[in-house]
């Protein structure tokens, strides 16, 4: 049984299909748009409908972005002879929070992953290889996710990019900083072993 | 440094306004957002607009309902002579779950607190009286919340109502159910105490 009106019930269940909330905070945040006057009622909804229209793919990196070329590829500060290549446009907002890559980037939208029937043609990697031809690139740096996929995805971008005489590296795999050598697992312990430098 | 584009800075922090959402939870939703079909997103945004448009007060209960009176007001199975008094239009909710309560409500929309400058009249104190006077209620059940403000209330609406003849009743305080009495506040368990029944 509904304890609620429908229209409260329907804004709960709008929140409920959200990510990362459950049916508490649903009511939360439904009770919450109640309480909110016009005015940040219709600021909340055109954040979200000028998000809709405004946001487009960047046509060079994949990037999301209000405008084409993004920010990034369209920054002079930035070495556009250097691709790092990410699976996702959230990855480059922790790639940026380094402060430590200069270059460009390349979003795939995703990773190889048979299991899942996605292959090669179903990601950004015919777009990556064209980007590849058409301008001077002297390192792809593969930064997809140290899992099966973004393995998978690694090698097979690496195997097809080398014979085109551009580096190919990977970003390495170790312990985390701050993390703790009892508990790191043996696969992720054996990748730091193998990376390891001279000091 | 913002990395994101406007669009998405924008929507992200309109998420962020919300209760109980961090920065990251916020990410997730904007790009979960972004990630909704046409349809997905106009059923979203519907469902925020179709609540702020259809939701009003019961003239009745002050319940926030699409229909006015309000289904509990309106339901012939329940008797609208015992009134239970609440601090919020949630507290319905949780009174509901409980089966056991087949009376009517009455939703005060806050409680006495002189410390913010909440007296009596900035309550829905005066419309409860209206409808003691207005209709024939044997029991007013106060079922405001546990904390100063909410004692305080219930202090002032036994004061006022019992001189009509009603019977005023309060929610008990005591040990919740589950609870251990080792790790029970005294003020709590003073109340438990206080609260005791003969077996």
């Amino acid at each position: 049984m509904s304890y609620f009106s429908p229209s409260i019930e329907k804004l709960i269940e709008s929140f409920e299909k959200l990510p990362s909330i459950g049916h508490k905070t649903a009511v939360r945040l439904a009770f919450h748009m109640l309480d909110l006057n016009e005015q940040e009622t219709k600021e909340f909804i055109d954040s979200i409908i000028n998000a809709k229209t405004n946001l487009k793919f960047c046509s060079q990196c994949y990037n999301i972005s209000d405008s084409d070329p993004c920010p990034i590829c369209n920054s002079p500060k930035r070495d556009s002879s250097i691709i790092c290549v990410v699976e996702d446009v959230r990855d480059i907002l922790a790639m940026e929070r380094t402060h430590e890559f200069k270059g460009v980037y390349h979003v795939l939208h995703g990773s190889i992953s048979p299991m899942n029937g996605i292959g090669p043609e179903d990601i950004k990697i015919k777009e990556l290889l064209t980007r590849l031809q058409e301008n001077d690139i002297k390192e792809i740096i593969i930064a997809t996710n140290p899992r099966v996929e973004g393995e998978a995805t690694a090698i097979y971008l690496s195997k097809i990019i080398k014979p085109l005489g551009i580096k190919v590296t990977r970003i390495a795999h170790g312990i985390p900083v701050g993390g703790d050598l009892e508990y790191t697992d043996e696969v992720t312990l054996t990748r730091a072993l193998e990376g390891r430098r001279e000091l």
